[in-house]
Formats: structure tokens, C-alpha cells, sequence
């Protein structure tokens, strides 16, 4: 692997999540990968589960990590070309071209800014990122798309799937107070479609399509009650409008996730990336049951970016 | 030894003591503890000392940490159940149980909010965080107790304890400009009164006892002159009120720790946790001169925490 | 080497510029400096090039680092003796000798005022951390100097060094929007004097002279177009006025380094320490061309401080 910025960079899917199953029952028998290497990890935004999840993954590699908050730790950063930069300290293409040179992996999260749909996807800061950096890039998560996340969502459901010969996968809408990026639901949605054996379902309500280059191949209802039949696995998330782009465009509370909700379902499990608001996404009732399972979506997290890091890694040796 | 978050949890104390000095001639003989292991280090205040001491004690094991500020590095975090999160973005139990899955130990700094007394002294926070954590948790200061600053102390008092048969320990309490925690003096008065040969006694101004049951066991002076005289080692302390709760009454700077003062004592040792206000705890006079041990408790703070992730960690290879 | 806070700490300055070149070829051989040893890395400003390329010196030696930003990660400092610390938390002396005991090298890095000459250029501060620390001091730049840059910065000379018995190097002031630190330009005029086979060339606008302690050995011409003329090296650098102190005198954009500039050297490289306002210190065309090498004066940065720590450590092994 040379990057890991979109699923298109995974040769082979189900050979990677095997990859990754493996690596969580060993953790510490790939050192010979990190010895001698150091992982910068770059945050645009704050982060919790995504940097402690990547600097325990290094740690189990013996690699070492920096780390480093840009606008916290740093300067204004300039992101536009040929600007005279009297308001600002430092170039994008500088300070990216420099980490890249005090690590071997750059790890860089960025975020939309949900105002201009064209900025966005186009992933334009991350693309800008990716062509200065002089090592490989891992994304962290980037305006639409959340990789790392997907690995260890579909790491997931095959540690859980049930003896079927089909499993159905809902992705489901959930109502919230923000307007929140899309990069989870398009990177599972991405993700999931490409699971065997598997069908995945998106509901949402009217207005909140997902781009089709992600949801293609899904079925999307808008009727929830309806796509939460015979459910084994419900992967809840809110997102903002794609169409009305980044805009809150329904407040109904009936779309939480709640208890007979889930009842509907052939006993699935509830799935989250965290982190969540209780009570607005879903009930209390669910999040503590025996159904959900996102404390070990967010275990996985460790062993998907651990996987990333050796599969790039590998070809450094 | 399963956790560590109050003297309770310490099967034997002149035991682990001597393993702390132990520890302090030999601190990186222990690196088979700390192999593989991941210290995760959570401070909900900033901090000095305790962040760096905890660090080095797990350099000196080869085990790796991570820091996490809450509140600086992330999100609003919720402290209560069942809330319609509509103004917080994580729960503290989904973020506790989810740090915990990226660390071998959970180490936490909380504190007191000072303000309602049932709340502090029930230690609410710090048991919420014991409850969801998936891993042992070592206190880094709760909102009542400092165990590690204590054990650091005894440590100190044994390494320079007088050749007589038994010594004389005065825990003094000294002015100060803002209202402070009890976390340090209700530690000290408990860890103190459990040395052998030793004699406990806490001076302060009227309205400033101690929760009695940390200062059961020392005898109580409100004189302080009286309290010092032939006393081996002064420790000095600002706390708030415990009864009047988390109130300033007294600001008479004549309880300010003055040569004149410690010529009272048979050529007592001065001890303070650090970090000090220089000329309104104590004088400067004091401070530097030869009879101050602060900073020898400061080195020890290292081997403190180091002993403790050792004990700790003895139980997980 | 006992600390590195100046040139004159340096006892052979060719050898450690051939030791640092050896140092790049082969990162990981010694190992056995870094061993069991922790370095602190203490800031009282923000710090990107400085921190990371220390970190991963530190990795590259086998050594863990702890970083902690003063005034970020704490509380006040007070900076004078004898103060009744009403308004302040910590001593600096207290501070220092504190942190000093959690670590093997104390690397710091602290900031002029450019309010009062004397204060910065008496280097109060870095002589105080100097005096309370009890551990080998490592300057990460001071109020006046910048020896770390300069090491990187002659390492990259020596590396692209033209076949010439002597070379020119020209050290250019440059516009900026506000008062800079003198501390790059001091060092750098400082090193590159004693290099061998070089003259210095020093170029800046009227006012703008540097103390004649660093500038001392050079040329000084006013007129930057005939300071480019035969040059190899062009270091380009905007620093406040020295004899009106901390003043921003000039605002003449012709000294902006430009394609036209450079075409007046003999194919000279453009060096500069970065981070850089890109059309305001010196032009795109310049700065993204192939006479640029500002990022292998960048990289540079990791072997330079790595072979400081690995001087200091010797002498403690």
C-alpha cells in the first residue's frame, strides 16, 4: 500500500480486514515494521479516539509518534498559491513539505468546512496536503471520507456476523443539533457495498441523499421502521444535507434510534463511531444494552490503523 | 495491587516504600513491567510535575503514554446520566470507556469544584471514571486525595528521618490568595499518621479541621509556634475551609512559614508539594536555604508513579 | 560538550559540522547515547520545525521526549526574585529545577521581549534557566540566539559548497509586516564567519546593523544589489532594528529577494530558516525554484540537534 486516503488505495478488501483480525489477536509481533520509524500525526481539529487509537498503534509497531494541532500548536497557516502573505505565517505547502521531513508516515485529519460543496469534494486541502508531503499519507479523515473508521466498522461486523448466507446492513439517519460532515456515512456506505455477502440499506429522510458515488449499489428507503426489518446490523449516524449542502434540513426526533426501533430488527447490532449524543442519536436504553456494540468498533480502531501503518510501512523495510 | 487511588489500595506501606527506594536506585531495572505496555495519562486541569514525573516513571519502564487534556483537546464532556445531549458532545462514560481501550493504565487527574461539599467528598467523578474504565486506574489527584504526592512525601521523610526514636511530623496549614483543595493535606495527615515512630500534628487557624477522617490519629494545634517546636520536618500547606466549605477565613500572613518560624523546630526538614507562592506560603528565605527538601520531593514523585505502575503492571505480564 | 546555548560552547566546529554529516548518513547507530535517557523539551512559545525535528532526533537516538509548553500548560510564571507571588503560581527558579529533574537534557526554548534591549540581550531569562537547572542545557533559541539553526544551516552549506577556494555568502535582510527576533541573523553571522574558505557579506538597509558582537568579521554593505553580486549563498532574513530596538524601520519591498536579485549571483542558493511570508520575504519564483534549499536546511534540522544531544549524553554514559 502507498497511501491510505480512499478505499481505492485497498488492493484487496477482504484480504485486508483478515490482515487486521490478525494483527488485533498479535499485536506486538510486527516490530520488525516500526523499528526505527516515527509516524507524525497532524490534527486540523481536535481528536480523541483517532490520535490515541494511532499513537497506541504505533506503540504496538515500537514505532514513535509526534504529534501535532495545527492553529493550536502553530501559526496562521496560508492555504491559497501566490497570495503576498502579510496575514499569514506560513504556507500549506511549507509546513506540510517539512513535517513530512521529521516522520515517515504523515497521518493528517482535516475537515469540511460544509459551506461550499465544491471545496469539499474536491478535497481540495487534502490533495494539497497528499502533494507536498515528500512520505506517504494516511488519512486520519478528510472532508468526505473517514477510511480508517470504515476498517474498523467492516472489521466489526465480520467479528459479529451472524451464520447467515446474507446479512442485511442498515445505515441509518439520526436526528442532531449540528450540521455534521459526511465523511462517516459516505466512507461506510463505500465500505459495507463491498462487504460479501452482504446488503446494505441507507434510510434517511427526504433531502439527505448521499452523494451517489457513494451510495451507489445501496438500496435506500426512506421509510426507517421499513429498512430496520430483519436488520442484523444498524449503523447509526446523523450528516447534514449533500443536496441542500451542509444544511440541517429535518429535526424530526422520531428518526433516534430507540429500543423499538430496534426491535424491529432480526436482534441487530447497534453500531456508532462515537463520539455521540446521548439521547439525541440514540436512546440510553440502546447505547447501554447488550446490542451495542461501539465500544468494540472503537477497539478495532487500533488495529485498522495499526494494519495501515504496517501495510505502508512494508514497503519502507 | 489492582488499582491505586487511595492508601486503602497499598496492602502493605513500609513495604512499598522500600520498594519505592528500591525503585529509585535501580529505575530502569524494571523494564520487563513495562514491555508493550501503554500508560494512558488524563488531566481534566493542566499540570506540571504530575504529567512529567508520570511520564519519566514510564520511560523508566520502556512503556510508552499518551497525555490527553480534557476539555483542551476536546469536546464539552457530559457528567450527568440520562441528559438529552443536546449542549455536550461525549458522555463521560462513553469517553472513559473508550481512553481505556487504548491503554494498559488509566491514570486521572481530577479535581474538586469546591463548591458543594457532597459532591468533592463522594468523589463522584473519579468513581464514575473507576466504574467505566476497562483497565486499572491510578490516581493522579482526585478531588479529595493525592496519593502519589504522599507517597512521594513518606518516601522523603524516610530517606532523611533523624536517628531519634521517634520523630515529630507538623503539618501546617499557611495563607494563601485563592481557595484551594484538600486533596494534598487530607492525603498527607492520612499517609503521615501510618508511618511507624511517628508523631503527627496539624496546626491551623480555627475553622480550617481537616475532614476527620484523615486527620483521626494527629493531635491538633491552633498554635502554630507551639505546634512547632521540636519538630523534625514542617510540611506546608494552603487548603480552603472544610466545614465553612471551600471559603478563605483567615488572612493572617503571620501562619506564612518564616525563618523565625522554623527556628522553633529541632532543625526540621521544610516540605511543600510545590508548585509554591513564594513570600505569601512561605519566605523565600526558607525556600532556599538548605533546610527545604522540596525538590528531592519532587524527584521522588518519579518513583513514586513508578512504583505504583509496577505494582500494578506485575499483575498483567 | 557540557550545554550548547552558543557557538563558544562548540570546541571544534568543523568536527561537529563532519559529525553531523555522519550523523545524517546513518541516523540509527547510536543508539547507545540514547539509551534509558529522557530529554525535555520546554517551550514558552508555539514551535513546529523546533519541536518535531527534536523529537525525532531524540527517536533516532533510542530517547523518549516529553514537550511542555510554559504558559499553555500552566499556570503563570513569575520571572523575579523576592516577589510576593500574589498574582503568580510558580517560580521560574522552581519551575526549571523541577523539570530539570524529569529529564537528562533540558531543552528550552524561549523569546525576546524586543522591548528593553538590555533585558533580551543580557539573556536574563536563558541565563536563570541555565543556573536552576540541574541537567545539560540545550538552546532551542534564545532572545539573541539561534545556534541549532546555524548548525543545520552550515551543514547545508558544507553540503552544497561550490568548487571554489572561497565561497560568498551573503546574509540579506528582507521585508516583513512585524518586528522580528535578531536571533537567526546573530547566530547565522556568528557560524558562518568561522566558517573556512567563506567571507560573509552582510546586507541590510540603513538602521538596520546588527551588534557588532555577532556581525563582527563581515562585510557590511547597504547596497543589495551589490551585495548579490559573485554570491553562492543568499540567506535571506527579516529581523526588527537592533539600534532602535525592536523597530520596524523599512518598508522598502525592492528588498524582497526576487528572480531578478537572484540572477545578479553566481547561481547562488537561496537558504532561509522558514517558516517564510512567501511574496513578502521573498518572491514564489524564488522560493519554488531549484536554486531553493530551504528544506534541506529543514531537514538538517533533525542531524544538527540530534549530534548536539548525542555530545551532551556522551559525557554521561
Amino acid at each position: 500500500m502507498k497511501q491510505f486516503i480512499n478505499v481505492d488505495d485497498v488492493p484487496d478488501l477482504p484480504q485486508l480486514i483478515e490482515k487486521a483480525l490478525n494483527v488485533k489477536r498479535t499485536p506486538f509481533a510486527f516490530k520488525e515494521f516500526g523499528r526505527n520509524k516515527t509516524i507524525g500525526l497532524v490534527f486540523f481539529n481536535p481528536s480523541l479516539r483517532t490520535r490515541l487509537s494511532s499513537q497506541k498503534a504505533a506503540f504496538n509497531l515500537g514505532a514513535s509518534t509526534w504529534v501535532f494541532n495545527i492553529n493550536q500548536d502553530s501559526w496562521k497557516i496560508e492555504m491559497d498559491d501566490g497570495t503576498v502573505m502579510e496575514n499569514s505565517q506560513e504556507h500549506i505547502k511549507d509546513a506540510i513539505a517539512v513535517m513530512s521531513l521529521y516522520c515517515d508516515i504523515l497521518a493528517v485529519r482535516t475537515f469540511p468546512n460544509l459551506l461550499e460543496r465544491d471545496y469539499d469534494y474536491k478535497e481540495l486541502l487534502f490533495n494539497k496536503i497528499k502533494h507536498y508531503s515528500k512520505v506517504p499519507i494516511v488519512s486520519l479523515e478528510s472532508a468526505i471520507l473517514h477510511p480508517l473508521q470504515s476498517l474498523a466498522d467492516v472489521m466489526t461486523i465480520e467479528e459479529l456476523r451472524p451464520a447467515k448466507e446474507r446479512i442485511k446492513i442498515v445505515l441509518s439517519w439520526a436526528p442532531h443539533v449540528k450540521a455534521l460532515p459526511h465523511s462517516v456515512p459516505n466512507s461506510f456506505a463505500q465500505w459495507a457495498s463491498k462487504l460479501q455477502g452482504a446488503d446494505l440499506v441507507i434510510t434517511h429522510p427526504e433531502g439527505y441523499a448521499l452523494d451517489e458515488r457513494f451510495s451507489r449499489g445501496a438500496c435506500i428507503i426512506h421509510d426507517q421502521d421499513e429498512a430496520f426489518k430483519g436488520a442484523d446490523f444498524i449503523y447509526a449516524k446523523n450528516w447534514s444535507s449533500f443536496i441542500d449542502y451542509g444544511k440541517l434540513l429535518c429535526h424530526d426526533m422520531d428518526w433516534m434510534i430507540s429500543r423499538k426501533k430496534m426491535a424491529l430488527t432480526d436482534r441487530a447490532k447497534f453500531m456508532h463511531c462515537l463520539p455521540v449524543r446521548r439521547n439525541v442519536v440514540v436512546e440510553d436504553a440502546v447505547l447501554d444494552g447488550e446490542e451495542a456494540v461501539v465500544l468494540q468498533q472503537a477497539e478495532n480502531r487500533v488495529f485498522a490503523v495499526q494494519t495501515v501503518f504496517m501495510e505502508i510501512l512494508k514497503n519502507m523495510v
